[in-house]
């Protein structure tokens, strides 16, 4: 997970990025051609990359193979992705269940703790904003990030990693989009405060070692981002 | 999934099934570099589809990137191995929970119930031996993708793919290797008719939609393959 990567696989995963922002965001659409040629004069880069990056993409689903060397972009439906975040709160719920059962460490519950004290301050803001949104969204990731890892389980973490790359699917995706409208950013207060009020269930269950629960506190709290999918995408 | 794909992809994928096995049956042991001209020149295949076929291995977990285009073969513990069928339990479960919830069509249960008839031949045998083994993975192979593919929801159905292609994880992996010994045959008897008892209580969990029961019943089934483990991979 923590290999130091060469150059070359860094601009793959740059490529990997690039290319998911732009299916991801409409500007390669569903059913459009996607070759090795073009996409690198588009991005500046070498063929090398962007062949690997294709590769990955398609085994992701993001890309269909479609004849020697191309690829269309795969459409995706509102189920889709509704799909990926119930997946999402399976594995994270499993993933928390057993570290709860294995018993949290010492060091886990405090980097929980640390989390919920930032995540407090953001979500009290008087004056809610997009800065609020950015800080959410790390702090966010970090507390969802320490539960998975402390599963240890590497067939569990590499699932969901597969599983995050899909359209609005991982923990990091439960806000988004740039400058958000000001009604857009009440909403998006709204979905922080609820977080952060479950984010602190989760850990008092955890605390408690209550396994059961806390699968269930884990699965219904991806749902939270379900709520989110019609903002983008209205069905 | 079901996409017809050029010669070009099948190629690559007999070279990732081929490689697959190479380091499985431990040819390319743990640690080893791989890279891709030697590859290429010990398939008989272009350097394309290796290339290609290495990106893929290295996603999968099987491979560790390693410099310039090279590669080394990831270490298996027996842990990674009982971790990826705890997973894959996980997912099965939620699976057949959600095929209970939305309530199983009579298509799957007519389906289910003629693998049950045809596994019951296979477990009952009187002289039970390597013919029969054939005959349960291809029958019990079918029983799990017909209630995971039940749950229509792409995301898990990729996700358990993903996880079958660890060593041991998947459910054709409950029996392996060639000509086994009578005393292995005898073990893996055993195993069909405790393997054909739990299909049939799973089966009446879904006919009932109890998903709840059917989940756990559906985790612990994939617990039969971790008593395999020590067969092949003593600890």
């Amino acid at each position: 997970m923590a290999d130091r990567e060469p150059v070359e696989l860094k601009l793959r995963e740059q490529v990997v990025l690039k290319l998911r922002e732009l299916i991801l965001g409409g500007e390669l659409a569903a059913g459009q051609r996607v070759a090795e040629i073009p996409i690198s004069e588009r991005l500046g880069v070498s063929r090398t990359p962007v062949r690997q990056a294709l590769t990955i993409l398609a085994q992701e689903g993001l890309l269909s193979a479609a004849g020697k060397r191309g690829y269309v972009v795969h459409a995706f439906s509102a189920k889709d992705i509704l799909d990926a975040i119930e997946v999402r709160g399976i594995l994270e719920g499993a993933a928390a269940r057993l570290t709860a059962e294995a018993g949290p460490s010492p060091d886990l519950m405090q980097a929980l703790e640390a989390c919920l004290a930032e995540g407090e301050i953001i979500a009290t803001q008087e004056h809610y904003g997009l800065d609020d949104d950015v800080r959410w969204v790390g702090v966010n990731g970090r507390f969802h990030k320490l539960i998975v890892e402390a599963s240890a389980n590497a067939a569990l973490i590499s699932a969901l990693a597969l599983n995050d790359k899909r359209p609005f699917a991982s923990a990091q995706a439960v806000l988004g989009g740039d400058a958000p409208s000001r009604p857009i950013a009440r909403r998006h207060h709204e979905v922080v405060l609820r977080a952060q009020a479950e984010h602190k269930r989760i850990v008092e269950a955890l605390r408690l070692r209550q396994g059961t629960r806390l699968q269930s506190l884990m699965q219904e709290h991806a749902r939270l981002a379900q709520a989110n999918v019609a903002l983008f995408r209205p069905a």
